[in-house]
């Protein structure tokens, strides 16, 4: 089976290296000459929107998939004419716009942050009179790793915003003391059934994933579950997508999804049974999912701006390395390290061991 | 770091899996036109004596390494000549040749069957009339998976032999009463660090592998690698090296070692800490070198000729399978099952059903 992956990163990297063993081939269509997951697999060097590669990718292929959800919703029309598409365009389109997801959680009963849609200067200025200030301003669209967002702590800081973020449709969310960022890798078979794996608790900085720690029966778990269930059903979604929550006052709010792998699951590599890349795989090729529980205790490291010397890495003990074969560049996501232990004593030194060399 | 894989087939490419997360690239030379490792990397089809071709993979890599044993040893001596080759030329030479092999372990008083170099008929039947039979006549290079050998049981299977197997030199093997066939992979860094995995078991049928069961506590775990520990130092050996044994006894006789990854050692894969592919690397790549640890307890189911329906192994919980993306042909090895459980008995009941897919 040969599967078309929108976008050449880490994450189809990862996802053909979870592929292959099962007999799966790749093509990857990423405009970037230097794309790296290109060494595993077919190159399509063209534009998002370039049709004559995406009629040429769509011909190649069994099926097609993304590794990220900004993708041209004409791309995804387009592709759908002539090959399955997996995430549907649909469940891209609410993925991919944060208006469109907040309101699908009101929807379903999910609690969310307060928030409001957008569309001007003074939009935002009566917004903030109704949802109060600390907020946080951010784009609808094509936001990652804290870019494309403002915090708004003072009037100071609304003024001209509107026009700092590029005069951009813009979502306003009030700002959620939360005791906690955990998120929920789930993933739904062709067939509809669905797996998840352990909540993850997420530690950030600059808005960049740093350190997700697998957790063992977390209280909030069963409730985390069922509000990613609610959500797959009503996409009818096909894949691995991730849930991002706040810990707020013993329970949930909703603050994002991806309709993708994601950063929070790579522990999964070592860390589960079969790693959220195969489930991906498995999902989106219609055959059974695979066991989403976790061996050992296990955290993820992530690598930013640059790879530590591989000697030093690899001479952590219960220690993985994923080196995404990128240049290095500050703030970039360019490799990570999964922990896998036998106890979580044992883990937190090792995290510790592994940050030290950051 | 770019690794040159001299021989492209399903080990190369499970070198590739494994070392692709490190940082590292890999180029293949194998003259096969569908070289299944080629995939995932640079594939230069070339014979292995051509030597344009032999010097540009020694220009382009860092070092090279070798997925099967039968290189001519003008290539490697060749090689050498440009660029680090892990395991060295002698360390070849030796496991290239049975007589060469036999004769080492003689020299360091590793037990092994009683042996003869033949060159003739004449030289057959006087080496028949001295060990004895049953005996198994061998060629003494380019042997594998059961060809390039004959059991001889009464004189009339010794008539006409020598050239039934080609008339080329061939080592006479008195037969051993072994209760069991088992494997110990070991690796030795450029450093001289020796790591083992912990003995396997392995089934074989019609000379081929199809089934390998790591043990636990094996009691001859530490003769083995007493066994083995001699062969590395001696040949300063860089990289994975499988020894074969008989379990004679209670005790062990040496039968082969493969300077190479080995299939008894693909349950690593899964169900190790370190796989034998990463560990080769390491070692390879001068890096520390990974736990040789089991997690859980595992197996290996080999698809011999075909692999089942994909969507059959993936339904078999702890079940990870291994598909090389090779054409399908009898008696062909194209791809594997790791088995990793919790515990013996799940282990068992897991074999029996990957083999009822068979």
């Amino acid at each position: 089976m040969k599967i078309g992956v929108i976008g050449g990163g880490q994450l189809g990297r990862m996802l053909a290296l979870a592929g292959t063993p099962l007999g799966m081939s790749f093509a990857f269509l990423d405009p970037a000459p230097d794309a790296c997951a290109a060494a595993l697999g077919e190159h399509l060097r063209a534009d998002y929107n370039d049709q004559a590669h995406l009629r040429q990718l769509a011909d190649e292929v069994d099926l097609v998939t993304f590794e990220f959800e900004s993708v041209p919703a004409e791309t995804v029309a387009f592709l759908s004419q002539f090959v399955p598409v997996f995430p549907s365009a649909e469940s891209l389109r609410v993925a991919r716009d944060r208006l469109f997801e907040k309101t699908l959680f009101q929807n379903l009963s999910i609690p969310t942050p307060a928030f409001a849609d957008i569309q001007s200067q003074a939009g935002l200025e009566a917004a903030v009179a109704n949802i109060g200030l600390p907020a946080v301003l951010k784009t609808r669209t094509l936001g990652y790793d804290g870019k494309g967002q403002k915090v708004l702590r003072s009037g100071a800081d609304v003024e001209g915003t509107f026009a700092e973020l590029g005069s951009v449709p813009c979502l306003l969310e009030g700002f959620v003391p939360f005791t906690g960022e955990v998120s929920l890798v789930a993933v739904r078979g062709r067939d509809g059934e669905t797996r998840f794996y352990p909540l993850v608790h997420n530690t950030h900085e600059n808005g960049i994933l740093r350190l997700s720690v697998a957790s063992d029966a977390h209280p909030l778990q069963a409730l985390a579950e069922e509000y990613a269930g609610r959500v797959l059903e009503h996409l009818g979604y096909v894949g691995v997508l991730a849930f991002e929550f706040f810990e707020v006052d013993g329970g949930l709010k909703a603050n994002e999804i991806a309709p993708r792998v994601h950063n929070s699951g790579h522990w999964t590599i070592e860390g589960a049974e079969c790693s959220q890349f195969e489930n991906h795989l498995r999902a989106v090729a219609g055959l059974p999912l695979g066991s989403t529980a976790k061996v050992g205790e296990s955290a993820m490291v992530n690598f930013i701006g640059e790879v530590p010397p591989v000697a030093q890495v690899a001479a952590v003990a219960d220690c993985h390395l994923h080196h995404y074969g990128k240049a290095f560049k500050a703030g970039r996501k360019v490799g990570h390290a999964t922990l896998r232990c036998s106890d979580s004593d044992t883990l937190k030194k090792r995290i510790v061991q592994v940050q030290a060399l950051v």
